[in-house]
C-alpha cells in the first residue's frame, strides 16, 4: 500500500512537527534563487546610481540613499507583496521564482510558510505601506522635496519597528524556526538585522537635518520679530 | 468528590477552550476599574493642564499635546510596563489594581491573559520605548525643542503601526477574542481605535511643520547665496 499523497513529500523546514499538506519541494537552488536576487538588486541599484548622477547638485549621499530606497522599496513590493497574497507557495510546483524564493527562506524562518498571523500582519504592512512609501522616497530625494526628510524618517521607524516585532515575536515563540545554524544566521538573523542597523543610521541622520532645519526657522523668525 | 482546585473558577474569557490554570476572578467591578483609569487620567491631564500654562507664550494646541502625551505614556509605563512583567496577573487574587485592569481588559481581547507572543511583543516595545518616549515629548514641548516635532511624529508612527498589526493580527487569527459585543466595542475596538485617530491628527501637523521648516531653511539659504 502507497503512502498518502501529502506524505510523499516531507517538507524541511523546523519545527518538524509543522503540518504543511501538498508542500513541493523546492526546483531552484540556494545560490541559484540568491544568485537572482543579488543580480537583480545590482541591476536596480547601478540603474539608480547612474541616473542620478545627472546632476551635479545631487550628493553622493542622496544617491546612495535613492539606491537604498529603491531596492528595499522594490523588495517589499516584488517578494513580500507575492508572500502576502500567496499563502499556498509552499504547493507551487512550476518553480515560479518568487514562490521558490520563500520556500527557500522558510528554513531560515518556518512562520512564513506556517503563516504565522503575526508574520502576515508585518509583512502585509510592509509590502502595502511601506514599500510604495519607499519608492515615493526615491521621488522625494530626487525631485528635492521638503518631506524628504520625514518620509525617510517614516520608513526607517518603520523597518525599525517592523523587524523589531519580528524578531522578537521569535524569541518569545521560543526561536525554533530555522532548519539548520547556517539558515538561522545566514538566511533569518543577519540579513534583517541590516533592516534595523541601516534604517537607524538614516533616521539619526534625519532626525538631526530635520532638527536643524526647525532651529534654523525659529531662530530667523525671532530674529525677523526683533528687527 | 470534589473537582480539581483549577476547574473552581473557569475563566470568562473567549475562546472558551483557552486553559488558564490557576485563574483567579477579578475582584473589582467593571465600573470601578474604568472609573479609577477615568479619574487618573483626569488627574494628570488636570495638572499638565494647569502646569503649562505658566508661559503665556505656550499655545493651546501644546497645552493639549502635553495633556496627551503625558497620559498616553504614564499609560504605557504603569499600565502595559505591569503587563510586560506579569505574565500571570490572572491568577493574582489580592484585588491589585493594574492585575483587575488586565483580568478586565482581557474580556475584550483574550489574547492577553493567553500571552500572544504577538501582543507580548507590540506591547513590550509599547511599554519600554514609546511609553518614556512620550514622557520626553512633555518636556520637549514645555521646553520647545528643536525635536519635539520629530519626537512627537516619531511617537505617533509607533502607535499607528503598533495598533495596526494588533487588529490585523486580531482579524488574521479570526477576531473571536472578545467575551460578549459590549466588550468587543466599548474595551477593544472603540478605545483602541483613539490610539490611530490621534496619532494621525498630530503626525499630520508635525508633517506640515516639519516640511515648513525645511522649506522655510532651504529658501533662506539660495536667498543667501544669491546675495
Amino acid at each position: 500500500m502507497g503512502e498518502p499523497a501529502a506524505a510523499q513529500h516531507p517538507h524541511p523546514y523546523v519545527p518538524r512537527d509543522l503540518s504543511l499538506p501538498g508542500y513541493v519541494p523546492g526546483l531552484l537552488s540556494h545560490s541559484t534563487i540568491f544568485g537572482v536576487f543579488v543580480g537583480a538588486a545590482l541591476l536596480v541599484t547601478s540603474l539608480i546610481w547612474l541616473l542620478s548622477g545627472g546632476s551635479p547638485r545631487r550628493s553622493r549621499v542622496d544617491r546612495l540613499l535613492m539606491c537604498w530606497w529603491a531596492f528595499t522599496g522594490l523588495s517589499h513590493m516584488i517578494l513580500e507583496g507575492y508572500f502576502v497574497f500567496s499563502p499556498e507557495f509552499y504547493k507551487n510546483s512550476s518553480g515560479f521564482y518568487l514562490a521558490e524564493v520563500w520556500k527557500e527562506y522558510s528554513r531560515g524562518d518556518s512562520r512564513y510558510a506556517a503563516r504565522d498571523p503575526c508574520i502576515v500582519s508585518i509583512i502585509g504592512l510592509t509590502a502595502i505601506f511601506e514599500g510604495p512609501a519607499c519608492i515615493l522616497a526615491v521621488y522625494a530625494i530626487a525631485t528635492k522635496k521638503p518631506y524628504s526628510y520625514i518620509l525617510q524618517f517614516a520608513n526607517c521607524l518603520g523597518h525599525i519597528y517592523i523587524t523589531a516585532v519580528y524578531f522578537i515575536t521569535a524569541v518569545l515563540e521560543g526561536d525554533n524556526f530555522a532548519a539548520s545554524p547556517f539558515y538561522y544566521y545566514v538566511s533569518y538573523l543577519v540579513p534583517n538585522s541590516f533592516w534595523i542597523l541601516i534604517p537607524a543610521i538614516i533616521s539619526v541622520n534625519c532626525w538631526k537635518k530635520i532638527c536643524a532645519a526647525v532651529q534654523f526657522q525659529a531662530q530667523n523668525q525671532k530674529k525677523a520679530k526683533i528687527r
